[in-house]
This record gives structure tokens, sequence and C-alpha cells, in this order.
């Protein structure tokens, strides 16, 4: 577990428990909820781990039973957690209504006062922590939670390439944690460490400052790796494609590659983590020796294979990833 | 609460315990049954009162767990109920199995020998209750429970009519209730002094003892304005959309006016008490000062909506009504 | 299962649906209700019938799909089930609050205008039921639903006695049904001519118009024998025997015998159907061919076992029994 | 219940317990599974039964607690079960986790050292269990269990043949028991001997050794009746037909009879026994006197409506068969 | 409902959402969670109201679906709510772990950052809030949430006072909140305007500092009445009597005058609520005309009753306490 | 997780899934079962991890969902798990029906065919395995499994002698799996490698072939130590204490040590691994440091604990076992 770090992802993030009403009731009428653990970085290793990676995650949890729920969850996928246990703070929880047709699934965040608040520059040792890593991640979400943590990504993210790290982000703009406004200029700082940039076309747009998120998703990949200087941006698409179904795509664009995904189509049980599972897999296929056609591929259908079950994070096998051609419904592009 | 009644709507009916199969069993399998309460004119006060009304429900109930069951429900969602206890009746039932694409959901009522069937035309004071309010609904449902009731809900549609409040009535046939032979006399009796009609197409084709719903429902619905004199007909069209979804318009039909909603399309988790949405919306906008086009928009919005949770009523808030542009499907009519 | 008549054994009576809270909640707060089927004599033939009898009852159920249900119920449990359909009658349902110490089992009844109302002592030939059955099985509920009712229970025994099978009766009075005064001028119609008589201390007491139940439960099983000319009296005693336990006893009196079982022990899960279980093994050995002190001894047992599950009658196997001295924990008298 | 075997039907085979996950969970994460009771040839008689006719079903069974629910859920639903017990096998199982769009429905098969697959040709008599039955059925499942099944199925049908009752048998072909080249020599060995057969397109294509199922399922019908000499193909068909929907329709084709049934379509909440419905109500038409096509059409409704319920068996009521008109949406062929 | 002020009641306090694992799991196990809503002051509005008095709960609360929960809940049970809505405070939560015998109840506190830690002595009106009613109750648990709400009591208590109200207080100490050391100066300052004081034994001790709570609780009550003013002081004993059963016992002690309930058993279900239970009852019997036995004892019975059903309040009704005599098991003392 | 070997444990043995019904049904009546995961070693391993000690888990699993799972389980609590995973292998499960007074728990196995059955002493390198740990520990289930795994468990506790580890085991022996004639030749053969025994009287007194286990727990260990030669025999016995309490305590003796703990009640949620709390509890007190007396009580302490909560295993945390003279209940020896 400790093993093999030439293959190894370090994933730093905030992750929550989540309470979400079962069968579709509003949070006032629920009489139950189910409990489920989730959190973008972590996600993403737990889908990482599962197709081979060595993943290690790094966190400040609230040292109470709802903090160790969710490192017993990393433990549990076969991701090593290591954690700065604060005894005083609130374990982050987030409540969901599922939405169906005409009714957009609801968010309502309750993560103040946690322990990744806390979280500052110095928290942990990133040199030793990086050493030996192939690749670092993290995401906006945790930039969104404050200058400390912020400025960890930075300070980790300048480490990591220091010592030949890859450097992951994914821009995962959250609306319910803070606005666009204030999210670019701290985006930004981190965008140009990111070697890999994971974002919609929406992200783009609003990164690039474009009034209209026009046609090209590509055009602006290709704007956004001369600005920010990626080696490669990761487009995510989804469309609804019917009644309570998705489809899904990813394209890879580097300054000489342009790389697409099938679209897989998948039938909606639960959306979160949709993304995660996208880059989990990408990362899987980028370290794990796959040619980038099918890394992104690969991305693709475990994005749209993870809207098709409950919980937050992909955890399948690889042997999985050779079945996407039948399990997935192909959508002439 | 007692407030103020120049904003105040009164309804009159029934309400039940539902009691449904939770997971689209048969009733013959169900290890467990799902409890709701519901009952046509409750769930339009729920909504009305959600979005602002101030609303009364006058009603019978048995006086065991089961009808103060139904009362607490009223009470929870802000609707003040007065309550003529029964100790001797029973409490009414209807046992549900949700229906999918290729089954119909069926309804078993158990409704017989309740306390709402012995209501007569001097249970209560009409006068009194109707006293400066703006508006009094009931439906073809209370009129089908009997003599007693139907007579009743023409003496306070009288008494409205002569204290200025309007009358508001939903035909909502039920054929497990009763046949349109045995309907047609008892309505026509309430018909006209209704002010505001809520229908089907095929609702008016009955009333109107047309032999085809040919076409044109909003011809039927000044068919109607001129046999029955109201004021106001309301049309609802709901259509499948799809495998799992519905479309849901409402169109408001008067001697001057026509006024048609946008097309909101739902998925369908749980479809009763959707018209009786549309009916407390429209009211909540008519009362409450919005236009026509706006009340008849928001009618259809919360019509939809009610289509996407479990239960028999909607009871969201005001705010909600302005996001509907967003979480409504338009479909091009 | 038509065959072998001379270990046979008919009954006859009402089944309901149960709808219970499941876990103590109270009927006004509870979301689901567990659905379970009971009914006396239809409990004690799924005893008989485990134990090995060949039983069959005979019924009237409402012909919709919560009678029906009921009937499969008793073919599930290898119980011939002889039903009179009514289309027009309701399926009659009873409420249940499991209670624990300090709070006593609530039963809400809702059988009113059941298809078991509108039998009488003609509706089905008794004759050929009767024909080659070793015993004939009623209870005082059957005989509370009406006069029609009891006087069906009255042919029914007559013709019995008449062909030669036993007639067994259990008292089993329930106050929420009727009185011990309308009961008492109907009871003891029918205990004339029963051959086997259930009842409980308090019962015989009642039964025999004393003033207290003190003390001797079996000179008041002795002065029912002299009164109503049984062959048999069964008591049956519980009594609570800590915080969720009860205790249970049965002693039979005949004219020259006397037999007591061991005294059980069970902790609470699910008190209804005790009895029945208590009578359908005291049948199934008496004409099975074991001796008296086995056969009140087993129903001790299974009385005290059917405390231990969920559900309204014992169900288990004949190896069961021999098991009896390990699972039950003996008490001293 | 032993009664008419004129109408009856007589079938063999292995039925399970399956235990699925809840709500589209994977294996590894639902905190419950479903019990549900199911297998081929029982579901099939669990349907005639429904529909009249007098089913009995030959079987060996675990004595032990699953194998006894297993009988009771074949007593339930009216088919009378002639059991081998075997106190030394397993109760068969099998997992679920049901599938959306996207995420093919998972079986895990967990049937090894089971009753049925001891069973030999001698286990029964073949001659008694046949006598005055309308018709024998069986599967390629109980073929799969083993040379004994395969070789008892062969018996059966000899004998069955002998006796003037037709012999119906479903290709069923499982690929998680048997391969295609596994199966092929023992399945044209009973094929030979079947007067009806149930199949797919595939199925037949792979009977008959054909490269490509390409285009017409009628003509590799005709040869299938040709090359086995069936006096009947019985062709169903399902395909997806929108996000979690599906459309059946059933084809007899004989030497000189072309008969097809509308298409129907169904909502899918659980497609387990959609096959087994189809042949029941099949049988149930052919048996009970309805022409061809009455008996076709109903068999591909009972199929579509089987895929709208949890559990493996369509147990509707005869009644239901002339409301198909109305619950199932004809889609033109 | 606004109607009746003589026998109205004033309360204030801070309600939370409880999310409690279902079956005895540990909080990191349990796939979902049960939701229920108490608050100790609410709690004793819930039973006040449901025995007739007319009872109005002020507050400040979370203007988000688990905030309008909380006031929904307050509506159901016939509590008058009068919300301050804070759009920027989280809604208080707690997690519990229900305990056995060896086992005690965890709860797990998260109520920071809540609205009603905002409370100040001017958030409200509280002169005109108080005009006509007969009594205010408040909590320590209201105190513990910082300095201006403990202020708010105060001023309310003055106010209350000085309108001729009667100011009653529950010492509610919760060791999760606050240690006696912070507790106690900030209490004592309520304490002297409290004119009925509940609280235990070893609340006593501590509030009048004495080393060991030895014996006489009798007589720790009268040095309160003296240390503090109170005109009553209410002593409620709970002692476990068995394996999972609970003994509750009150005590009324005043000036010239001692009075002591029976002691009544009740299995333990849920633990919460059980002494606001006790003090809602006493106060419905104070101010609704009883003398003080019948109130004293009457709140003993309500206090055992909340063990034995899930959720925060007893909400029962007025002719249960008739039958306090049947359910309450008398111990001997 | 690799890290420190001195405070490590190695344990051998099956792991299965517990399939058990929720709420006291019978397996015949249960719609759904609940999941868990168990396996007496890696139970102990569990308990053991939580409270501070590096596990290690040596066992063969079907890779399949089921056994994935099971591999999961002890990854969430800590336990590092070394897997030969095997593709033709069983799933072990078990089901449950929990008992209650009157009713003893039922365990119906289902464990044929499974990939431990399979293990032999060359499927692992025991030699590497061991190295550097402080205990290895098996039990008498591992050695019912078959030959293979009874050699491999002879094997393992030569070579951990050996390499100076101290060698552990549990008697475990579960009548269902193998009768004590069978069991003793082979028990014996371990029973001389083994330098901690854990057992009970009962086993103690069938080991040493003892006609009556009369009286004297402490002589039987005694006569054990001598003629096995252990170092330590750990005595444990559970009483039942009331109605659904149970009371343990756990004896150490040794050649010149004897160390008695306090009994500890608790009530009685699910008994499942009770005695395997005790050993982790044990192990990790002895491993880390604890004197014997503490050792010995926390065993106690842990094994009452484990009754009070769902699921197999015990994974507190070392802070817990300070609250233990809170949690337990003292009862006097």
């Amino acid at each position: 577990m400790s093993g093999d770090r030439r293959m190894g992802v370090l994933g730093i993030g905030e992750s929550l428990l989540r309470l979400s009403t079962p069968r579709h009731e509003r949070l006032g009428d629920a009489a139950q909820l189910d409990v489920h653990v989730g959190g973008a970085e972590m996600n993403v290793l737990v889908t990482a781990a599962a197709l081979g990676l060595d993943c290690t995650w790094v966190t400040r949890l609230a040292d109470n039973p709802l903090g160790r729920r969710v490192a017993a969850h990393a433990r549990a996928h076969g991701v090593h957690a290591i954690v700065d246990w604060d005894p005083d703070a609130r374990a982050p929880l987030y409540f969901v209504e599922h939405g169906v047709v005409g009714r957009p699934t609801e968010v309502h965040y309750d993560r103040e006062a946690t322990a990744m608040r806390a979280l500052t520059p110095v928290t942990f040792d990133w040199r030793a922590l990086v050493a030996g890593r192939a690749a670092v991640v993290s995401s906006g979400i945790t930039c969104a939670l404050g200058r400390g943590p912020a400025e960890a990504v930075r300070t980790l993210f300048a480490v990591a390439r220091d010592a030949g790290a890859r450097t992951v982000f994914d821009v995962n703009h959250r609306a319910r944690l803070w606005s666009w406004d204030d999210a670019l200029p701290v985006l930004r700082e981190v965008l140009v460490q990111a070697d890999v940039l994971l974002a919609s076309r929406y992200d783009l747009m609003r990164l690039l400052e474009r009034e209209h998120a026009d046609g090209d998703g590509v055009a602006l990949a290709r704007e956004a790796l001369e600005a920010f200087g990626h080696e490669l941006v990761v487009l995510r698409e989804s469309v609804v494609d019917g009644d309570a179904t998705v489809a899904v795509n990813v394209t890879a664009v580097g300054t000489d590659v342009l790389c697409a995904s099938e679209t897989y189509a998948a039938g909606v049980v639960d959306a979160f983590g949709a993304g995660d599972a996208a880059l989990g897999a990408l990362l899987a296929g980028l370290l794990g020796g796959a040619d980038l056609e099918t890394a992104v591929d690969q991305a693709a259908w475990a994005c749209a294979f993870q809207h098709t079950t409950p919980g937050d994070a992909w955890s399948g096998r690889p042997s999985d990833l050779a079945q996407r051609r039948l399990g997935g419904r192909r959508v002439l592009r």
C-alpha cells in the first residue's frame, strides 16, 4: 500500500458526510436520510485506486465519529489516508434532494467551521508527501474553503512540480460555495501551476472571461492551454439525452493533440461524483501506461457509469473497462 | 393564522390516509406500506398556504388516531383546520400501487362509512365561516360522497356568492366513486354556482354531453362558460411526454380572455395531487395580486413539479416560483 | 391437500390485514406500516397444518387485492381455503401500536362492513364441509361479528357433532368488538355445543358470572365443565415475568383428568396470535395421537414461542417441538 | 387443487432465492438485500395458475429454511408442489444488481451443490405424474444443471408424449451456467421431443448454427420447425424502446400458421421472469381454449407487464387480460 | 390559536434536527439515519398543547429546509411558532446512538453557529409576547448557548414577572454544552427570577454546591426554595429498574407543601424528552386547574410514557391521563 | 500500515457474508436481509487494530463481488489483508435469525466449496508472513474447514514459534461444522503448539474428556496448561443475567498466575463476535504493554460491549477502554 510511488497519486481535499433523502422526498418530509461519504479529490483517488494506482489522500478531519467514518471509507476503497485530526472542528455535511426531470437536484451545504478550513501551507510536510509520486491532484472546491486551503494547494503544486510530479486540477466551481467573482483571482493563481486541467466548457468560458460559451469547447481549451500553460486540458461534457438519462463525453486537448471519447449514455440513479470518476479513470489510464485515446475513453465511460449507482465514487474493477463497449450506448457525434 | 381574511380561502372536503406500496410492488406483495395524507381540497389549501394565502379547511374527521393524523398534517402545512370530530366514523383510506409505463397506477378506495359522508348543509355555520373570505373551494369528489355533502357544497357556494366570495370548483371526476351518469345531475347543480371551474378537456366533454372530445379544448371551455355562467374555466392538460415523464399546461378561458401557460415537463415520482397543486398555485396567484398570465403559468409549473415528489400536495415556497424558468423544461406548443 | 380427512380440521372465521407501526411509533407518526395477515381461526389452522394436520379454512373475503392477499397467506402456510368471495365488501383491517412496559399494545379495529359479517347459517353446505373431519374450530371473535356469523357457528357446531367431529371453541373475548354483557347470551348458546373450550381464567369468571377471578382456575374450569357439558376445558395463562418477557402455561381439565404444562418464558417481539398457536399445537397433539400431557405441553411451548417472532401465527416444524426443552426456560410453579 | 387434470400443466425445474440490492447499489455496498423467489419453470406455473390452469411443480429442494421458503412461495401462488426434500443439499441462490441504461443487470449465481443437480431420470415416477395432464414444461436451465437433470427432462418428455401430453420447452440459455458449445448437443436431444418451443431469435440462430442472426426470425423459426419437428415455435422479442422502457412482442410460427402479437411497451422495474410470464400466459390461453391470436397476444402483454413489478413471476388475474388494450402502449410494427 | 391567553404558555428555546442510528448501530456504521425534531422548551410546549394549553414558541431558526422542518413540526403539534428567520445561520443538529444496558446513549452535538446563538435581549418585544400569558418557560440549555440567549432569558423572566406571568425554568444541565463551573454563575442569575424550578437531585446538589448528593432530595429542594426564592421546586427522579426499564417519579416541594407522584415504570424505546414531557404535563395540570397531586402524578406518568415511543415529545391526549393507573406499573416507594 | 511488526499480529481464517433477518423474523418470512461481514480471526484483528496493533489477515477469498466485499470490510477497519483470490470458489455465507428469551439464535451455514477449504500448508510463505510479528492467531473454525486448513494452521504455528512469535488459539467449537468426536484429534494436534488458549469451561471439559463441566473452570484450565503446555489459558464465561442481558467475565490462568476481570453486563442487540472482541482486546493489552489485570479486564469489557451493537466485530477506540468503569455494570462475583 505504501509501495510503489512511481504509479502513485497524492490528493488533497475535504470529504463530507452526505445525507440524502432516499426516495425523492424533500428534506422537510423524509423520515430517514441515506448516509454516504464523498469529496471530490477523495472520489478521484477511490477510482484511481480501484484501477490500480497507489493513492494517498491528505486531509484534515474532525476527530469525532463522523470524521472517522470518512477515513474508514477511504481505507475501505484502498486509499491510504494521511489525516491531521482536529478535535475542535465540525465534520462537514451536505444534504441532498435528488432531482428528476423538471426538478433539479438540490444541495444544501453545511460545511462551515470544518477541519479543512484550518489547513495552511505549513500543516503538512509537502516535500515528504510528494517525493516519488507521479501526480498530485486537487480541485477548486479545496480552494473555495478559504485562503489557507487555497494557499496550501498552491504550495503543494509548486513543490510537486519541483519534484517532478504532474499537477492535476479540476475546476469544480460550486456556486453555493463562492461566486465566480470571488473564485477567479484565486483559481488563476493555481491554474498557472496546473499541468492537467479538467473543466467544463462553461468553466473555461468563465476562466477566460468570455461573454458567451458559444460553440467551440476545443477552441476554448486551446486558449486555456496558452493562457495558463497547461500540458493538457480535459473537457467533460454531459448532456441530458432523454428522460432520466445523461450522455457523457470527454475530450483531451494539448498543444499537438486532440482526442475525443465515445459518447456514453447512462441512466441517472445518483449524479454525484461523475466528474471525479472521469478524472480518476483518466489518471489511471495516463499513469498506468495506456495511450491517450484509451485514457480519455475510459474516463468518459467511468463518468457515465458513475451516474448509475448510488454514492459518490466509482470503484469498479480494471476488467470492467474492457466491457465498456457493451455497457455504454454509443451515441453518434 | 386567523388573521387576514381578505386573502383567505376556505376549502371543504374529505382527506384520507394513503397507503401505497413503496417500490412498485402489487398490494398482495408489499411487506410495508408508505403512509401519506391527502385529499383534493386540503391539497389545494396546502399549496395556497405555502404561497402565502390564509387558508382554512372545514371537514369532518373520525376521532381516532388516523383522523387526528390528518388534522396534524393540515396544521403542519399551515392550514387552519376546523373539524367536526366524529367518534363513530371510520377514517377513509386509499391503497395505491404506483404504475409505470405499461401499468397504470391503481387506486383501491376504502372510504365507506366515513365522517364526511355524514356532512349535511347544517353541519357548519357557513355564513360565519365565509365571512370575509376571498374564495371558497370544493370539488366533485366531495359531491360524490353522498347527497348530504353535495348539498352542503351547494349551500356553501350559495352563501359564499352572497357574501361576495368567489366560488371555485374542480370537477375531479373519479370513476371509482361514481359514474358520469350519476355525477352529471349533481355536478350541474353545483356548476351553475361556480365562478371558477377547473376541468380537463374530457371533463368538459362529459359535462357538455359531447360525443367526442375532438380537438378544441378552448371551444369546449367557451361552451361551458356560456352553459354554466362561469367567470373563468381553467383547463389542465397532462400528456405523457416520454418514458416516465409528463408534460403539463394550463389554459384559462374567460369571456374576453384567453391565457395559456408554458408547457412544463416533469419526471413522475408520484402523480397524486398534481391538479390540486395547479389549483392552489392559481388561487395564490389570483388572490395574491398576480396577473392572469403569471397565475396560469405558476399553476402549470406547480402541477408539473408536484409529479416529482412523493406525497399529495405541493408545499414549496414563493421563491420557488421565480425559478420555474430554470426547473421546467419548456416544450413548444 | 384435500387428502386425509381423518386428521382433518375445519375452521371458520375472519382474517384481517394487520397494519402495525414498525418500531414502536404511534399511529400518528409512522412513515411506514408493516403488513401482516392474521385471524384467530386461520392462525390456529396455520399452526395445526405446520404440525401435520390437514386443515381447511372456510370464510368470506372481499374480492379485492387485500382479500386475495389473505387467501394467499393461508395457502402459503398449507391451509386449504374455501372462500365465498364478496365483490362488495370491505377487507377488514386492524392497526397496531406494539407496546412495551408501561404502554400497553393498542389495537385500532377497522372491520366494519366486511364479507364475514354477511355470513349466514346457509352460506355454506356445512354437512359436506364437515364430512369426515376430526374437528371443527371457531371462536368468540366470529360470534362477535353479528347475529349471522354467530348463528352460522352454532349451526356448524350442531352439524359437526352430528357428524362425529369434535367441536372446539376459543372464547377470545375482544372488548373492542363487544361488551361482556352483549357477548354472554350469544357465547353461552355456543358453549353448550363445544366439546373443547379454550379460555383464560378471566374468561371463565365472566362466563360463569363470578364476582372475582379469585385464585383457582382449575375450580372454575371444573364448574364450566359441568355448566356447559364440555369434554375438556383448556386454561391458558400468561403472566409478565420480567421486563419484556412473558411466562406461559396451559392446563387441561376434564372430568377425570388434570394435566398441566411446563411454564415457558418468552421475550415479547409480537404478542399477537399466541393463544391461537396454543390451540393449534394442542389440536395437532390430540388429533395426531399424542397423549394429553404432550399435547398440553407443546401447546404452552408454541404459545410462548409465538411471542418471539413477528406475525400472527406460529408455523414451525414438528421437529421444533422436540427442542422445546432447550428453547423454553422452565419456570417453577 | 389436485382436481381437473385436463387443464393441468406439470413443470419441472429448480427455484432459487434471489437476493437483490434494493436501490441500484452494487453488491459490495448494499446494507440490505431484497429477498425474492424465482425459477423459470415455477414462474411459468405461477402465471398459468393465476390464469386458471391446474398447475403442479416437481422439484428437489434443500430441506432447510431457504428450501421451505421456496415451496411456500409456490403454494401461496396456487401451484401444487411435489418436492423430493434433500437434507444434504444447498439451497440455490442468485445475487442481483438491477441495471439501468448504461449498466446491464448483473447476476451472480450461487447454485452449486443444490438438490436439483442430484435429480436423475428415476427420482420421480414420471408416468404417474404425467397421467391426465395436458402439457409438460421445462427449460434449458434445468438441462444446464447437469447430466442427471438433462436426462430427467428427456425421460419426462418421452413419457409425456407417450401419454398424450404436449411437451413445452423454453430454450432459456444462460451463459453464466454453460456455454453454447456445451449446451448445443444436450439441448438438441431435448428439442426433438418438444412440441412447443419458446426461443429468442438469437437462440434459434445458435441452435441452427447460423453465423448471423440476420433479419428474419420467422424464417429461422420455420427452419427450427423442420429441423426439430416442433408443432409451434414461439418467438419472443424484447427491444429497448427508450430510456427505461422495453417493447415486447411474441410471434407463433407453425407449419401452416403465423400469428403475431401487438407490441407492448413497459417501464422496467424488474426484468426477471418476463419470458416465463409470456410462456405461462401462452399456455393458459392455449389450454384454456383461447384462439392462437389471443394466446399470443396475452403472452406478449403478460411479458411486458412482468417488467413493471418487482419479483420473478406475473400473478395477476384473468380479468387483467381484458384490460391489456388500455395498459399496453401499442407500437407500430 | 392565538385565542385564550389566560391558559397560555410562552416558551423560548432552540430546537434541533435529531439524526439517530435506527437500530443501535454506531454512527460509523449506519446506512441510514432517522430524522426527528426536538428541543427542550418546544417539547414542553408540545405536551402542554396536547393537554389543552394555548402554547406559543419564540425562537430563531435558520431559513433553510432544515429550519423550516422544525417550524412545521411545532405547528403540526399545535404549537404556535413565532420565528425570527436567519438566512445566514446553520440549523442545529444532534447525532444519537441509542444505548442499551452496558452502553450509554451517545449524543454528538453539532449546534455551533446557529440562529439561536445570535439571540439577544432585544431580538423580540418581550412585553408584547408576554401580555396575558399565564406562564413563561425556558431552560438551562438556552442559557448555555451564549451570553445573548442567557440575557434574553433573564430579560424575558423579568418582563414576565412584571406582567404577572409565572416563570418556569428547567435546569437541564448538559455537560457536552458547558461545564458546571461555567454554568453556575449564569444559572444563578436566572434562578432568582424563577417561580417554578425543575431539577434533578444532582442538579440541586451542584447548584447549591454540596459535596455529595446524599440522600435527601426534599431537603435539597427546601434549601433551593430558600436560596433562590422559588415558589415550587419540582424534583424528577429516574432510576433504572431492570434491563431496559426505567422507573420515574416526581416530587413537588413548596414552602408549605410536599407532594409526590406514584412511581411509574417504562420500557425504554427512546429516552429523549422525558423530562420535558414531565414539565409539559405539570404545566397543563397547574394551569388547567388540577390540584397539585394530580399535576405531579400526571407529570410522572407522561415522563414514563415518553420513554416508550420514538421521538422527542409526548403528544398524547387528555383522555390518556385517565388511563395512567392502567398503563403505569406502580412501584412501592 | 506495513509498519511496525513488533506490535504486529497475523491472523488466518475464513470470513463470511452474514445475512440476518432484520427484526426477529424467521428466514421464511423476511422481505429483506441485513448484510454484515464476519469471521472469527478477522473479527479479532479488527478489534486489535482498533486498539492500536498492526494487524495482518491472511486468507483465501472468492474472486467475486461477495469476496471483494469481505476484503473491503477488513481494510475499512484498518486490517491489512493478504488474499489468495480464487476465481472458482464460492463466497461463504451464513444466515441468521436473532433469538430472544425462549428462542435461541439460529445459524444456518452455507459455507461449502469456499476458497478457504482449498487452503493448504503451502498456499502461503508462512516464514515471510511471520517474520517480525509478535503473535499469530487462528481458531478451531479454521481447523473445521478441512484437512488442508487444519494442517496449514499447524504449519503456521510451528513456523511462528520457530520465529519467536506467540501462537494464540481460540477453540471456537461450532457444532454445526463438526462434532466433538471429529474435532478432538484435530484440535489436540494444534493445541500442543498454542501458547495462549481461549476457551469456555465447556470447551475445556470436552478437550480434556471430562464427563461433567462441574464447577471449577480454573481447575480445568490448570489441567489444560499441563496437558497441552500452554503459557496461558483464558476462560471466557457468559451467563444470562436477566431478560435480554448477558453478564461476561474473563479469567486468565497461567502456571503462576490467576487473574480475573470484573463481570460486565450488556443488553443483547447482536451476540456475534463477542468472544472475538475479548481476544482482540486481550491481545491489544498484552502486546501493547498493559499488565495482565488490565488486559483481562478490557477483554471482558469489549466482549460485553460487543453484544450491544449490530455486526460481528468490536471496533471502538482506545479511549473507550478508560470508560469501561462507567459503561459496564459491575456484578458481584
